[in-house]
């Protein structure tokens, strides 16, 4: 059965009852109802489009369906705040099978039960592509919100997550290497269903973080988002115990050369791990690694102390890699 | 200059400043943070697709921003809420014109000041046709929101907008009667700028409006979703004064024949008047019309107290019309 032998409630009758639904009003209404017991509401919208953020054959609709979902927790996370409720708008071709849309929010509602939180409203449009627009809304609970531009000298720049993988996984499928021996399959899960650690956020920011972001398009332009709103250099220590390790990994998983592996770990976009800068007293919450050192200087990010060299920056929406 | 000739912060830098953005935090960090005094926040969102809701040819940038920003805060009212910030996420071709871009800021920034809105974050992706995302929060300062399933018999269905404006003017476009003697040019705008009565959603539930709804759809379809909704009947009065007031006035203005007319009146999506269900007792705001009555019966819609027989019933964003 296709999109196009539905109507939209039809279509929303199928797709709805998949997905965890709580809210003090939940879809069906003009519009939702979230409960923001801080008075303050965190509110985030990411635009996933098939053939740039996603293929059609190396992510099931599942998959898809987890990522919408996790990229937009992990915004709201990277302020320090909770999710409290999703608005999930879909973008759909008349000649899509069904089964991929409830493909989809079976996998969102996999996220949203893995990662806390509940669809409470969303909209569905004909299109020419899949179109996946999410918005995340979120509760401080009396947090200040942690920004990009706290960042000062001597503070600790440290990670929760390990970079590269998703970018990675990403190459293994451009290689072909979805199964059999040349896989790996933990990479490729990376890759179509990230896990971004959602609780650290508020932690961090319990714990005193001065600066945190989610890491979506790549250690080195992320990292550079935060230099250049805090008026400070990033210096990352790819030479450290962590950064190394993570890129030492993804060599031996892959076979891939070290300078492949230390580019996925420093420009590989979609892990969704958590960025943050810690005050050089602050005890980081477990789960977060040092990665480097805010330096003072003209804005702008280090690789062990001088300017990267190695092939891009990062993901950009527009240009790619 | 093409769209694909700028990366993302370039495009950023270009669109923001057109935008009127008074939040908490507004755009540029991982989220947006929206003040909701009342401990609950209202939220919608809704996803526009050229070539199916709205054509480049037909519409300006302008328009098109002006639309999906109206369209948004309209959801808002018909909750009882004033909308307190807007999400704005856009797929775009690279080879679309960025003064297409500029122009869809610059109408959405006059949308939001029309309305009394602000747009607070946003998401900027490629895409192979124009794809507009918007998310609109509001607030209800202690309000209940006013569902659409509220209706009981012997309530007074009020309105507050004049349909089939929209939709006439889509028929002009559709007859390639844009300009010149043919055209008529408050119904060209009532299509491509419509106007909310939004002041009149948070006016309507204070009023004791039981029920209320954005009319985007049609107002028989949507007359239908709040019978649905209510199990109830809603018996529009297509004769009396109101409605058949409007259906005179488009045959007048277009030369239609009195069938169409009432076509538009009945079924044409895209006014964005506010329907609500008063008890009989209640004093409705002024700027709504009594254009029905809620009666006991198996959930339905009646014209005249007749099913409808015309043509359609309204708008499908799957089969359109």
């Amino acid at each position: 059965m296709r999109v196009g032998d539905l109507d939209e409630s039809e279509l929303l009758a199928r797709v709805l009852p998949l997905l965890p639904s709580e809210a003090l009003l939940g879809p069906g209404d003009d519009a939702a109802v979230v409960a923001a017991p801080d008075a303050r509401v965190v509110a985030t919208t990411d635009v996933l489009v098939e053939g740039r953020d996603f293929r059609r054959d190396w992510s099931t609709g599942a998959d898809v369906g987890w990522k919408a979902v996790a990229q937009n927790v992990a915004d709201v996370a990277a302020m320090g705040a909770t999710c409290t409720g999703l608005l999930v708008a879909l973008g759909l071709p008349g000649d899509l099978d069904v089964a991929w849309v409830e493909d989809f929010a079976a996998g969102a509602a996999q996220a949203c039960r893995a990662l806390g939180a509940v669809v409470v409203g969303g909209d569905l449009s004909g299109a020419s592509e899949v179109v996946v627009a999410v918005t995340a809304l979120g509760d401080l609970a009396g947090r200040a919100p942690v920004l990009r531009s706290g960042a000062r000298p001597g503070d600790v720049v440290a990670l929760a997550g390990s970079p590269g993988r998703s970018a990675a996984g990403l190459d293994l499928l451009r290689a072909g290497r979805s199964r059999g021996p040349g896989s790996v399959p933990d990479l490729l899960a990376a890759h179509r269903r990230p896990v971004p650690p959602v609780a650290l956020g508020p932690a961090a920011a319990d714990a005193g973080a001065v600066a945190l972001m989610d890491v979506s398009d790549g250690l080195l332009r992320d990292a550079g988002r935060i230099a250049a709103a805090s008026g400070a250099v990033l210096d990352l220590h790819l030479a450290g115990a962590v950064l190394a390790g993570c890129a030492g990994a993804l060599a031996a998983a892959t076979g891939a050369d070290a300078a492949t592996a230390r580019s996925w770990v420093l420009t590989g976009g979609e892990d969704h791990g958590l960025l943050a800068c810690f005050p050089a007293g602050a005890r980081a919450p477990e789960g977060f690694r040092a990665v480097g050192r805010v330096l003072a200087g003209a804005p702008g990010v280090l690789v062990d102390g001088e300017p990267w060299s190695g092939a891009g920056v990062g993901w950009d929406h527009f240009r790619g890699r």
